[in-house]
């Protein structure tokens, strides 16, 4: 796609946003169906680095986290249409981090202390080495893909919202081929993303993915309001679909599943803690059965594990299923 | 397997239970790695059946809803010990039905007037008519799978618990090849199964699945306290494998997907909400775009959609996606 009529729209890595809002002075203006290249900073805000390791974490400034770049102003987009959003091309950078903060993450109550993995992501390689014997399918996608909300004032950049996206860390609603639908609250969209994964487990449940650069190349298009409307409803929230899979798709799935999942029902009458409940029991399993540290258990629980419902109507109690693919154990 | 040892025992379709309890009479002892036959009714307990479909819901009688059956007392299981299933054959019945009770469901507020739909399981098909154009995959798994509980007195048969398992209504736990762990809490673990479902969705979201009448075979092996605990840990709740998939399996997941899949991301403080959100953002689609009546739509989704999180850890908001196989529109 490389000829596109639109695709020398470039967003450089400086050009940024640490707030939602719209509020927001555009950095640039671009026609619906126009392709745009990002260079992007990693959620961290490159304070996170090989070099910078060991001291990254107790200097980490959260106020400078979950940056978006942005933001584009879409000329025909008014509140009411929907923009679509097309990911054509993710391409990671050369290495990656997955930290545990803490007060952040799902069982940060039982995780009180920071930790920082440095990942190398060698762009050969179709896995990222957690340790030896164990390996993690790369598999690129953007946790923030937003536009500015309705709403007055500034928005923080760490939640996602049902009306405007944001940092949504959806695995699937941002790769390579998949399409999202966002309302369009303000005149213009005013379109941002970041936060580049380079993998991420269902639910990101440590609070950190393989966190990285990324080369984003993606189509934005305006879908005005009557399209839906004549249809008869409005899209209260991001919708998104994923492409047919491809031949190199389909392989890596085949390799994911190859050898089965270990996975734990978490059985509870409250939702999250079902959750907690199952994700503590992989992490149990992980430290038991495959000789890794609690913390390392969690971190590979939120780079690769699958995190969804068995029931939510069997009342008083709800399931909900963490699993591994038991592929990531190569030895 | 027919050559096992132990596959003359068998439970019948009148071997059945209402509540959970450790005072219930065994109805069969068996060595620790004995095959079992189950000959088991549906989760409605046969009072739906195509012949009385008009009025089998208002007659429906709650108090004999979700039967387990058996008990079984497996002779060496102690409380500490592990009971292991291993799901060896899975075949549901002639005929399946979806409801929507009053009160039940995800949505029930939303959705308060009863409704059935009754299918037809032709043992000749891979997928079950949901209507013209919409075909959903068969995929046999076990809703009930327990053991009897440690606390003095009756547990209802509808909830599944933590300790004991029961109505776990979990897709991947139970079905052909997959292997369940489960405490055992009692002399004998007196182990039950039943609500044999020919399909159903994550979350089960309209509170049933394609209920059906099933024939089970299972292997049920005792695993004594020490092989865990020397490795440091004791399970909590269920745990499972599911297998490497067959030659089968791969041609029927790379069938669900080859259409790839629409999605709906709900964004909500309460996790609860946000999954009420996905489920409904999906059904105005469905509705929308695909034609079907808002009972239908919730039903499709309770029979073939996957329900799971995108990220628990951005507070104050969760994400919670609801997506549905294109392939299910073979129009």
């Amino acid at each position: 796609m490389s000829s596109h009529q639109h695709s020398s729209f470039h967003i450089t890595s400086s050009q940024l946003h640490l707030n939602w809002s719209k509020s927001l002075t555009p950095v640039m203006t671009v026609p619906s169906g126009s392709e745009i290249t990002f260079d992007l900073r990693d959620g961290g805000n490159l304070q996170i680095r090989p070099d910078n390791a060991a001291t990254s974490l107790s200097d980490f400034d959260f106020s400078q986290a979950d940056p978006a770049q942005g933001p584009i102003y879409i000329d025909t987009a008014e509140p009411g249409d929907v923009l679509k959003i097309e990911f054509l091309d993710l391409v990671p950078g050369s290495y990656g981090w997955t930290a545990i903060f803490p007060g952040f993450g799902l069982l940060s109550d039982e995780f009180p202390d920071p930790v920082l993995k440095i990942w190398d992501l060698s762009p050969s390689k179709k896995t990222a080495t957690f340790k030896s014997g164990i390996e993690v399918p790369v598999r690129p996608f953007l946790g923030i893909v937003g536009v500015a909300p309705a709403v007055e004032g500034e928005l923080s950049t760490i939640p996602p919202y049902a009306k405007s996206g944001g940092n949504m860390d959806c695995r699937d609603l941002s790769r390579k081929g998949s399409t999202l639908y966002l309302p369009v609250n303000v005149p213009g969209a005013l379109f941002s993303c970041g936060d580049g994964h380079a993998a991420q487990g269902d639910g990101e449940v440590c609070g950190t993915a393989i966190e990285t650069t990324m080369k984003v190349r993606l189509r934005l298009t305006v879908e005005k309001r009557s399209l839906r409307q004549e249809r008869g409803y409005a899209i209260q929230c991001p919708h998104f679909v994923t492409p047919p899979p491809t031949k190199e798709d389909v392989e890596a799935r085949m390799a994911a599943e190859s050898k089965g999942e270990y996975a734990v029902l978490g059985i509870h009458e409250d939702m999250r803690e079902a959750t907690r409940m199952a994700v503590r029991g992989m992490i149990d399993w992980l430290e038991a059965e495959k000789g890794l540290t609690r913390v390392e258990a969690y971190m590979l629980a939120s780079v690769g594990a699958g995190l969804k419902f068995a029931e939510v109507v069997d009342m008083p109690n709800f399931g909900v299923v963490c699993s591994m693919p038991l592929s990531v154990f190569v030895e």
